[in-house]
């Protein structure tokens, strides 16, 4: 947690910034098939997360990089997709949150967990320079489990990516 | 509560179905001062409110009646506005819901109550014709006499249309 | 008429602000079973009433209220929505129009007038600020009953607010 | 008029079909000096026909031709445009409907016309095959003159094409 | 070429700014019996013909004119349409783009020539003006001979418009 | 190579399916700051590669992966996005596509390369299940590498996903 002690900000915790977003799956969502289309719904966990890393910053964010993600259910039209996305780390400028993706066939009520993601922003003044953020202040175990496994993340995309 | 009691569907609580909808305001909802436009809102505020009553009755929904609705604050282009939507009433085939609407200043966090609205839906069948819907069960006080208010709404809704 | 009589605007009437509005339903405006969705017709009806007090005032308006409003037939997929709206009444800087909402069937002709509304809507200046309106001349017997009705209607709207 | 004087419908009108279309300029209909993209237009006008054709032959149309068309003024983010369509021409199966665009300037009142085009559609059956249509019968001298030009326009076009 | 030769700017082939877009038909881009919507095409050819001319000329474009336009097959929804767009003339100010239009079926990878259509630009300066493009070097037998055409519909077109 | 080499259809080389989109960056697609926002980018990124695997595999194919993302260079309102996508493998129901983003500034012509992503998609049957899809026949060195390296991808891929 050393790169974001001394930005002179005062710390923010993981709640207060979470957000939850509801959607339904019109004709124009899906494909052929009726399946809600892959790209809407990482569009939807683009707004989701950008939201939330909005809030802990007070600041524009634009988003810097996805994880890996995989599709595990398809989603049918008609059904809800419910985003639970949540800050996970903070440094001085970037900010990474965790976007569960749940739907749910409103015909019978089941729910399921079709995605996971960590999404990584950084925060902009008004040039569209990177701008600073406030800490992250983890509270439950939870949360500093997902601190600590979000700095083994940046560190191994950072790595990858001077490998290029 | 005497015309829900006896259609032989389990009962549920206002908990089992409220929702919460985020939406972000990006240019094309504002009008050419960027305030974002009041048919904008309605329309999600439709969209909540079908939502939970879809949620409770398990069914398709379509909108009966809108409660006469005050626009209070003007919400600004890049503001968050967050729904929250809950059941207060359910008859033999029809559904009251309450949608709270808040807009959310992301640059300071400041969140105001921008409009409160009752709307009033019906449960269809696949003949498209109204169909039953389980019986609400109200918990705490507040949902209690927000359940008493429904009946009264409701009351004042039919008088006022048999006049017409 | 009190109100409005010395604000300096030559006042104008119903008639020169009135507009048509026809839209085609299209399946992303539709629920599951092929009914229009509710919140779309009001951001439709929303836009018709802008579009006239717009005309009216020759400013930018918001959205202040909307009176009760029914759903009395459902609207199909592939049926032609149309919507009269006209000003029922100005004030200082307020102003309230009259929407009628007909839905008609392509295949045999058949129209419906679907619904009625009243919306009060705010002339704004440059600075965001409520600004000055014309007065309204009703013309027609019919625009003077309106014109006071619609006086009754924000009497008892104020009345309801500052109860709250 | 000789080709349609023996399909068994009852003839129909210019006023039994024409309508008439207002859209408001939004920012995602406009480049980037804010003007109203052709495309936008084009697509407001293929709209406003085929509802005119619709309407005329109580069936699903299809566009078959656009005649040549200029567009002579900019519309500008914020402006009114209104759509009048009305039926010219009709065959067995196809029609021909006039579009006038109009273009509002609604901080003044001033209007212009921007653009006039003619427009074929065909009409479909379930099958998506051309269905007969009714006879149109021209009432003004105006509409009479149309449907003689109508016919010239008809005869340039099928020529042309056989030439390709 | 003459009105061309001599603004002082480097001149460009067709190749230098020619594109090709992709789109899919989606639901809400067809009519009731799944056809894509004629106005939709012409609003994808509107954005391929102005996003030439930007190339060409480096500057914001508005629509001129468009050509007369056959229909000839109907597109069905899940289809792929390909636009293939390329400069064909450039004057002083204005530029004339080729644009052809294919239809793929993804079922059986059947491609089909929809639409062929010439739509006129005017490249815009900051203040919305006219503003100086580069001139077009024709390479190709099949370029030199459509820019020979161009000038002769440019003629045409200038001729019929006096005449209104 | 080996688990698609007997499922009895003809192979197809990448080039057979390669497509080439072109957008335009229009105010809705863009944060407060004017600059694209990355959940439509990856809206584009899913539907360029969803129409390569269906082009492949002549199915209605569903998004399965995605493999990690950067977003390296901000893409402004006004640019133009070219997404180029291209098979890289193919197995007995599943593709992997790579696509590649590129910002074109109209203004100046400057290209940069934006993002690079693989993507891996099912074909379904009108069953909404998996079926077989053509072997994919890499030609030249480089799609020969692609193909190796999307094997290894794929490995680490369910490796990842047996351990969650």
């Amino acid at each position: 947690m050393a790169d974001n002690s001394n930005n002179g900000m005062n710390g923010k915790t993981p709640n207060d910034s979470k957000i939850e977003m509801t959607e339904l799956v019109l004709p124009n969502d899906t494909n052929l098939l009726g399946n809600l289309l892959g790209g809407r719904l990482m569009h939807w966990m683009d707004i989701a997360g950008a939201l939330v890393a909005s809030r802990h910053s007070n600041k524009t964010v634009a988003t810097v990089a996805l994880d890996s993600l995989d599709f595990r259910h398809p989603v049918r039209m008609g059904e809800l997709v419910i985003l639970k996305a949540k800050m996970t780390w903070a440094g001085r400028t970037s900010m990474e949150v965790a976007i569960n993706v749940y739907a749910e066939n409103l015909k019978n009520g089941n729910v399921i967990l079709t995605n996971k993601a960590y999404m990584t922003f950084v925060a902009l003044g008004a040039d569209c320079k990177p701008s600073l953020v406030p800490p992250l202040i983890p509270e439950t175990d939870d949360e500093k489990n997902e601190y600590i496994e979000a700095e083994k993340r940046r560190d191994d995309r950072l790595k990858k990516r001077s490998k290029e």
